[in-house]
């Protein structure tokens, strides 16, 4: 077939979409096939590696549970996460950036009083989370949602245990009339994304490392303010130059400091965008 | 993030994949995130609508069985399918064109003698397919495989049915010393897509026909000629200026022609293109 006939293929795909009601998906289905096309002849995919795909997509489908989501682990690895991210999040200079929202968060996670331990038995070294949130403008927030989520120092979220009676190192809470919020959990450490999967055979064939740097899932909600999903980042971790799933923010980078007691303090204040 | 900014990640994404040791992965894979980043510019993908992505290809993944193969059909009706057979099959002119596979294919299914009837219980009006099997300088091909499927009147392949307790409408028999062939079975109709997954959701939304034009499925082999998957379409069909899989070729096009006796005769010349 001449470049003019795959030229008039691809326009037949998409004219096919003409009577889509809904003005968005039109849009987006055009350019779906416009970008999925000129995928397959950049590259003059064969028909043995377009089967390859099927089966790739197939297995990772089937992988998808509950509480296991290998396609947002797949546009993690591809970076369209956090290009989404990057997007449609926007925010004025002094806002707290936002980064990718992984896999692991589970809606309905057990509600915490300020002071409280989220660790909830999960292992780890002890480790005290305070800092603030605040407005753009400098305006403490009050009752500000803040759900915490984060992995083990063996590397596991609640979600990847099995039959783990009560959510653990996972809470939600809510800041002060200050705007201050503190509580207790344990130290962020670096752990490999699930490489038991069809994502984890595409890292090991392209020798892409599955180590995500040291981190705490926070997600803020506040009337009047825009959600921020974002992490904070455990500034010493050695993984940090090579984030699988390309998170890292520098202002997004934070000290877990060791205190004379053993513990561990990390400080973090958060800055929400307001809504127009 | 500045347009800049999202440059500078997608360059990283594809830097990443700097140490993959197959050349052709990494090809694949710098211009699959190239291509997957600029679709998601162009439309400028909200956080909900990547969302809805993501539920869409799990949702595809999950319908996928032993027998049912969602994402074949999705890269069909995108029209990904025919460009990648257009792409890989461009033979010179006298040669039968390549047409898309479809997801109703199987291995071993029985053999049959020239003469013999295909259908084997498959509901339908009786239908007598002849023709010849040369090479493209005009020479007979003995003993080409040729392996047919379709299916029955009421538009479904014997895999989609359950319990058939064997092949119903598809077999495989052998071209005579001069290339001839010929076999019973019942006059092909068009059908539907399978509408009751994510692909039926998607020609729902967008208004598309799920309508295939009645053909039956071919695919020849023979030692030393290029392998052949096609189909022939059967000219009255009034869903042939539409099909949803975009597999309709005006070569390909053929009469199903009603004989005194009340049955229908298909004749076709397949014409192979020789290994170079
Ligand atoms: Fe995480
Ligand atoms: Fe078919």
């Amino acid at each position: 077939m001449s470049p003019q006939n795959l030229d008039s293929l691809t326009q037949a795909v998409q004219e096919r979409f003409a009577d889509t009601p809904e003005p968005r998906l039109k849009e987006i289905m055009v350019a779906l096939v416009k970008h999925l096309h000129a995928f397959a002849r950049d590259v003059r995919l064969t028909e043995a590696e377009w089967f390859q795909g099927i089966e790739y997509l197939t297995a990772a489908g089937q992988k998808c549970t509950a509480t296991r989501q290998e396609f947002i682990l797949l546009s993690d690895v591809l970076g369209l996460s956090m290009l989404t991210v990057a997007m449609n999040n926007d925010k004025p200079p002094g806002c707290t950036e936002a980064t990718v929202f992984g896999p692991f968060y589970v809606p309905d996670a057990p509600h915490y009083e300020n002071g409280d331990d989220v660790a909830n038995g999960a292992s780890g070294q002890p480790c005290l989370v305070r800092g603030t949130v605040r407005g753009l403008g400098g305006e403490a927030i009050a009752r500000a949602t803040i759900e915490v989520w984060q992995a083990d120092d063996e590397g596991h979220y609640d979600v990847q245990k099995e039959d783990l009676p009560h959510a653990q190192a996972r809470g939600v809470l809510y800041s002060r009339a200050d705007g201050s919020f503190d509580f207790k959990t344990i130290v962020s450490e670096a752990y490999p994304i699930p490489t038991d999967g069809p994502v984890g055979a595409l890292l090991q064939a392209t020798r892409r490392s599955p180590w995500r740097p040291a981190h705490l899932h926070f997600m803020l909600k506040a009337e009047g303010y825009e959600t921020l999903i974002t992490h904070v980042f455990r500034k010493e971790c050695v993984y940090m130059q090579a984030d699988p799933v390309f998170g890292v923010r520098e202002s997004l980078i934070a000290d877990w400091k060791l205190l004379p007691d053993g513990a561990t303090l990390l400080e973090f204040d958060f800055v929400l965008n307001p809504t127009r």
